[in-house]
């Protein structure tokens, strides 16, 4: 099993990206490769600093970088020889099992739609983003960006992506679904919501639970919480923006260290043809390192064929 | 001066309603007098207890409740002597300065618009909430659940409501008025925002600074945040969560104390031709006494007829 990463992903990249792929490698301790994506001159002189620490690792070579402020879409097609292509090109080539990159989302999310694309029958890929919960463990919000403006239907899909990455990746038996809302009551809510809300009623391949409100994301109500992708980023950036306050006022518990986006390390892409993560702009190795285990899982739970063959049918 | 409270209104009222009413009255030591509307019978033998110091409070009598569950426009216009609808008419009729309840948000709002009625020009009045800073003082969102959907002149009037509250009634001199959106460019977001953006771009009313993220929620960027009704009570009632939480784990600090909606005490409905505050529904005698005192603020601020003249023109 090869999991990958943008070398040259990240604000830190690529140092960051490169001392966190040799940690990610020391955990996965030979369960899976990790493949290592950048520009030579960049990232082989790093790896040699690690010594036989990175002695497994391999290296595959992309001349070009897409920077954070490019356009996605106009830089990908451009930039066909960058990290972030090559990495997408070898994953659809079924070379890779899974590719990480704390890089342009935009980007990524381009090359997740060019490359590898949609699962047919979904309508709009989402990406995810893990919520921790008072009572452990956690549950993951969609959509948390890739798409500002929704329809009912792709609503209603997130809840199935969602729910299918709840069981066969967090292990979660049969995830609860819940409706970001405005209040409680059927009947609540935005002209989307109500919709959706009618939608997720009556789909079997979700447990619908109905409405929640902001004060539900950290309890245990719903496993898996569907919002449009402006809503999620919102919150999203919120709760970091939580954890960075907290952090600098020293103030430390179990359950806000779980905030830190560096805890799970990035946001998979649900709802395309093979496991892409998307990091933080600011990763850390320790983020980078997490977001590559969970590449690992993502990849060895076959969540993207369970997903395939849901909406196949 | 004349601030009303219903005293039927929150779930722990009348007791709660009438501790926090004597304790305004204190604090306001004659500024303003305090009146109190509500079943007689309920009401009356509260107000003994308090002795001397329930004196100079004023008693209207109200035979009616509207209750949490009922349908808002229906309870409103059925029950003509409840405490909300005695309350709103005596605004009307110019015998009160301002009227605070937190009973059902539904029949304030109802209220509000059946007696008091929007300002001619303000094509919905908005609920408006405290943010607390971290440089200190506080900023306002708006809408935070009037008004679910919005059109993006909706928008637009949230930041000129907003910062006439912000500078009237806050006293901040310039206030700043941050859009709600998922990322910081123009053009980013949803048709509502990226409309919303060209409108507040060239309106001469506010300083606008374009857009802010989840993250900005707490930081001095902007004194006033718009964003549509739905997203405004996501984020207030992840916040309201977020307080609730470090509260059971008694983790205090002077910051996230002022996410505690009684060191504010109620949200001001804005837009509307006087001065109307909603409670939480859990109200303690210390959140009602802030809102109270918040009434006499408004009332004192000429905020109304501030937001009057500048929507005439």
């Amino acid at each position: 099993m090869k999991i990958a990463l943008d070398a040259m992903g990240g604000d830190f990249a690529p140092q960051a990206a490169v001392d966190g792929a040799v940690m990610a490698a020391q955990q996965l301790n030979g369960a899976a490769q990790i493949v290592l994506i950048g520009q030579e001159e960049a990232v082989r002189p790093l790896l040699q600093q690690h010594g036989a620490a990175a002695a497994d690792l391999i290296f595959i070579p992309a001349t070009q970088v897409i920077a954070m402020g490019e356009h996605p879409a106009k830089a990908y097609q451009q930039k066909q020889d960058s990290s972030i292509a090559v990495g997408y090109r070898m994953l659809h080539a079924g070379e890779l099992d899974a590719f990480c990159s704390a890089g342009s989302t935009g980007a990524m999310l381009v090359g997740a739609m060019f490359s590898v694309k949609a699962v047919p029958g979904v309508l709009r890929p989402a990406i995810a983003n893990f919520v921790p919960k008072l009572a452990g463990g956690q549950g993951i919000l969609l959509d948390v960006g890739a798409n500002a403006e929704c329809k009912p239907e792709m609503l209603e899909q997130f809840g199935e992506l969602g729910s299918l990455y709840a069981h066969y990746v967090l292990g979660i038996e049969a995830p609860k679904v819940g409706l970001m809302n405005l209040g409680e009551e059927e009947g609540k809510g935005t002209a989307l919501t109500q919709a959706a809300y009618q939608l997720l009623k009556v789909n079997p391949h979700v447990q619908f639970i109905g409405n929640i409100e902001g004060r539900d994301l950290f309890n245990s109500k719903a496993d898996v919480i569907i919002c449009d992708g402006y809503t999620g980023n919102v919150v999203l950036k919120m709760a970091e923006s939580i954890y960075e306050i907290l952090n600098e006022k020293k103030m430390h518990d179990p359950f806000f260290d779980n905030f830190n986006y560096e805890a799970f390390g990035g946001s998979p892409i649900l709802g395309i043809n093979d496991n892409a993560i998307i990091g933080h702009g600011v990763s850390t190795p320790l983020a980078i390192c997490n977001m590559l285990l969970q590449g690992y899982k993502m990849a060895e739970s076959g969540i993207s064929d369970q997903i395939k063959s849901t909406f196949k049918s």
